[in-house]
This record gives structure tokens, sequence and C-alpha cells, in this order.
């Protein structure tokens, strides 16, 4: 384990994006989306998924020079065309776009198709805070999950992100797969050899298993709710594909592109790329943001100061991330040895050094 | 148990909702609104409540001739005062202001205040598939909820409809609590002396608790994900209560009054009655609606026919509830027989026979 600051790695995957060909302004805003997930603990969807994205690019599948447009809207929504582009910069140049539309007509709704992996759901929803918005990001993912008695894998961990600003209180951020969790929690138990809780994950056969290794070896993520009844995890991620993917002309389902270039897209699409889905809702456009700030504060102070089990605190969605983001700004991003030596090698392709 | 046909009770409970004060047009949006969880198989949203609301109305706690309006707005965006009214005709009515505003500018999205229960969140949701639209309804509720390590109850089980219209398929129509369980099942347990599943409630103490009296006595539900970790959960309620009471200014949180007439609402309110939210958007306001509807089919037929576990089949949301809508319109609808005394009961103040 090393630790690297914040500035050395966001200089060193800026200049890998520089080198695959991205436009400056397009390498500084990949590289502020890729690293917010490092700030905010999020560690399987940070730098150390900067190979991934190199890998795709070696095998054509990402545009590193994509002109992101719209293809179809109306005063509240629009559809975008990523282009083929990294998910890094499409998404906030997609979000934005929700967010112009809710500055003219109080709400912004973009689905996007043609994309690739945005990174962390919550650093989308967040660019509306600072303007009194309410944002919303959901993106769908490669097939790795089982609906409720599927032995298939057809959905994603389809994150929902939803961030709603406070006034004196810091912002609600809630950032969520809807899996019971996340795959990189079933790597981390395989490197130990530790089983897994029960709702995690089925075997080949649908029976809930408790092996790490269960997906890799032919089961499948469950949706939120496993152990106790997968269905409303289904329900959702269900939802977060249909509003990425079906409403966009991205691929959905078993055919979302996988994010490993070793593995190819079907050969069979129904949509272009993987799709993704961006609210931002002005609260003025409700009441104005004075009042909902303070009451949001309200709320806020109420649930952190509600009586809690013996040890324990309760939090506000976004807490740890927001603690974790203010340490790692000023003592440093860990980075695994593993990490650290495939980063290496990833610059070593561009002359690029750590 | 006896079984009753769908005219039947319709006559029955729009009698009482007259008797109440409510205008005809209240009254058969109101019956047809609660009524709808009874075809649909949620019978703990269904007539079976007709005799709390009209506890609530003797309490005073219900205006039969509620003024509904909007208080703010923009293009996309509203604020509606319910007036005290039934939800279950507050919710509708808002409903169609979001569809008229996507009508115009592609989504519409309401939040309400000043509210009451509004029976299923499905059937508002649903309103907007005719149209081709997308509809989106959430409601907070009476806390009886713990976020994680809280041994306070602060939020409702807070539901999330979504309802998606399809071509030749069925629509898709999510509707779930953001519980693990609703409390009627916990109910159904009590009765039946049966231990209830770990992930479905906490003790007084904040243990997983298998006590289906664990609510009564002190505890409370948990949020979706109970056993495996209710923090998404927890996050997706509250969600729910802050588009719903906080963007609108109804009452949120520990503060949401009671369902029940016989508990006071709380004496130090931070908004007016309880809160909704609604949201409608059109599908081709994001592409030709034909060309969504048959990505929607074949999403839904991929979903399906996957392959199964042995003597199980892939469901899609909404399939359970609108078998049954079917069967129950025939075949009518049971009620047990302690639902019939009550209704016979209620019935009776107002001369109105079942």
């Amino acid at each position: 384990m090393s630790t690297f600051s914040y500035q050395q790695l966001f200089t060193f995957a800026e200049r890998v994006f520089l080198a695959l060909g991205c436009s400056e302004a397009d390498a500084t805003l990949a590289t502020e989306t890729l690293l917010s997930a490092d700030l905010r603990g999020v560690d399987s969807h940070g730098v150390a998924r900067l190979s991934g994205y190199v890998r795709l690019w070696e095998a054509g599948r990402i545009n590193a020079r994509p002109r992101v447009g719209i293809t179809h809207e109306t005063p509240s929504t629009a559809v975008v065309d990523g282009d083929g582009g990294l998910g890094l910069v499409v998404g906030p140049k997609a979000m934005r776009i929700a967010m112009q539309k809710a500055a003219q007509v109080g709400t912004g709704w973009v689905s996007v198709k043609n994309s690739n992996h945005f990174g962390i759901a919550g650093y989308h929803a967040m660019l509306g805070l600072a303007q009194d918005m309410i944002g919303i990001a959901m993106t769908n993912a490669s097939p790795l999950v089982a609906p409720t008695y599927s032995l298939d894998r057809l959905l994603g961990t389809n994150p929902i992100a939803v961030a709603v600003p406070a006034g004196e209180q810091p912002d609600f951020v809630l950032d969520m797969a809807t899996t019971t969790a996340a795959n990189g929690k079933l790597e981390i138990a395989q490197r130990k050899n530790l089983p897994i809780p029960e709702g995690w994950a089925q075997d080949a056969a649908g029976n809930p298993s408790t092996d790490a290794n269960a997906v890799k070896n032919g089961g499948a993520l469950q949706p939120l709710g496993g152990a106790t009844g997968s269905h409303k995890g289904y329900g959702l991620g269900a939802v977060v594909d249909i509003f990425s993917a079906v409403l966009s002309g991205a691929n959905y389902g078993p055919w979302v592109p996988p994010f490993v270039a070793f593995l190819q897209p079907p050969t069979d699409p129904v949509g272009q790329g993987l799709g993704h889905f961006f609210g931002a809702m002005r609260v003025d456009a409700f009441r104005p943001a004075d009042e909902f700030k303070q009451h949001m504060d309200k709320w806020i102070t109420t649930f952190r100061e509600a009586k809690a089990v013996e040890g324990k605190q309760v939090l506000i969605p976004g807490d740890p991330e927001r603690q974790m983001a203010a340490h790692r700004l000023i003592e440093g991003i860990p980075l695994l040895d593993a990490v650290v030596q495939d980063l290496e090698k990833t610059g070593a392709k561009f002359s690029v050094k750590l």
C-alpha cells in the first residue's frame, strides 16, 4: 500500500487521457470525474479502473474525441448521444444539459445513449448542488445480476444517486447500487478467502451462496433485498435500465456491453453503447430555496440526533463519503500495490510517469 | 371469509364517502382509488381501511370538501395544497396536474402538502399509461421505520411506484414499500402466532427480531435490505420523504401525522398534513412512442423468458397484481369476516348497507 496526493494522481490520469487523444478540457473533466471516486472512498470506481478504460480505448470501443450532442428534446427533456465517448466526459455534459433545462422550466431530464461507464453516480448528481438543484443520476452496467428467480444475468449493479442541497448542514447525497453488495466487495472476500453473507450472491443453480467465487463460477449478484426478497431491488434495477437505455436508445439488459475489453459486446445490439439517466430539479421551482434548505437542515439534524444503538450514530446519506474526501484531500489516497503496478504499466504505454 | 363483487363494494364505499360530504365526483374518485388496492390484491390498503378514513373524518382531520389548488409552479413543476382532503382524491388530481405539464413541456413534477393517505402508490403512477407517459408516485407515511442504527421511528414505509407503458406486452408497474416488509405482513404473522423472518423488524433495543409483535412493543420496521444492510432502504425512504414533504411544505420524518385517529398528530408540526410526490414523463419527449414501446416489449419478453429456477418464472413488476385484478373483477373480492363486520358498523353510522 502506498499513498499518493490527489494532485499527483490527477496529473497522472490527466496525462493518460491526453495521450488517448482527449481534448484538454475533456481530459481534465474525465480525471475529475474518475478521481471523485477515490476521494469519496469508492476505490473500485476510481483510478484503479484507469487501465480498464485504456484497454477499452485500445480495443476501439472508446472514442476519445466524441461529439456529444442532443438528438431529440423538449423544454424539459433531451436524449443525448455520447458518440462512444468516455462516460466520465459524457455524463457531466449530459447532466449540465439537464441543469440548463431546469434553469429554464424548473426541471430537466436527460437520457443518454452511446456512452461508456461514467464512474460514480454520486459525482454527477452532485453537480446541481451549487445551483440549489436536486440532482439525480443513474446508469445501467454490464449484466452481473440475476432478477428474482432468474438463472440468467440480465441487469448491472445499476446505481441510483440523489443529491439534495441543505443549508448549514452538509448536503444529502445518496449513491447506491441496486444490488445488496457491489461486485468489488466479492473480490475483496475472494482475496481474503472469506465467505460472503447470504443475500449477496447466488450460485449457478440459483441457490443462495456464501462462496465469494459464486459469481465468477456462473452464479450472479442478487438484487437489493437478497436474502429477504430480492424483487424490490430487481424492480429498482429494472427502472434504472429502462430510464437509462429504453428511453434513450442504448443497450439494455443482457445487451449492455461489458466494461472489460477481453469480453466482446453482444453481436446483436438492441441500441448504442450503454445508457445513463440524469435529472435536475431547481428547489425554488417548488418553494423558496432558503425555506427549503432550512427544512433540510431540520430534517438532517433530526435524523442525525436520533437515539441510536449503543456505540453507533444515525448517519445521513453522504456522511461517510464526505468525511473520507476531506481526509484524503489532506492525507492522500492509499492505493494497493497491485493498483500502483497496474497504473505504472498503463502509464508506460504513453511514457507517462506516476 | 365472504366474497363481494367489485360493483357491490364500489356502491357501498361511494355512498359512505358521499355521507361524509364528498362531492359526487370526489366520492367516485376516492372509491376508485381505494378499491384499486383490493382489485390488485393489496388488501391492507383497500376497503379494509375505509373505517380508518371515516374515523379520521370524525376526528376532524379530513376535509370532505377540499379545494385542491396549486400554490406555486413553473412550466414543469407545481406544489399542490390538498386542503386537508382525502389523499384518495388529492393524489389523482395532483397526478393529473403533472400529466398536463408533461403534455406541454415533456415532463411534470408535483409535490403535494396538506394531504392524507392516498391508497396504493401504483394507482396514481398508472394514470399516465393511457397517454403514453411514464408515471411516478411516492408518499410519506406514519413513522414506523427506524433508519439504520436508530432506535427512533423516523420514516414511514414510504412507497415508490413507477409505471412504464409497453406495446403488446402488459405495462411495467413497480409498486414497492422502501421497507423489507409492509406492516400488514407483521399483522398477519401476529394473528397466526408465527415468527417473522429476520430483516423485517427490530426490537426496542434495536436488535434484529423475529417476533411479530416487535413493532407493537416499541420496536420498528427495518428499511429494505434489513438483515444484509438497511442503509440503502433507509436512503430510498429518505428521498421519498424529502421529495414528498420537504419540497412541498408537508410534515416529514417523525412529524408525519398518524393514520389512526386514536393517535394525535404531533403538536409541533413542521408542515401541513402529509406529502406526496408525482411525476409524469411523456415517452415521446425522448423518442417516438412506438419505438419506445417496441423496445419495452423486447425488454419484457427477454426478462420473462429468462432461464429460471426450477418451478419458477421470472416475473415483470406488476404481473401478480394485474393477474389478481383480472381474477377479482370476475370472481369477486374476498374479505375477512372482521373486515366485513367493520364495514357494516361503518355503514350503519350513515344508514348505508353493504
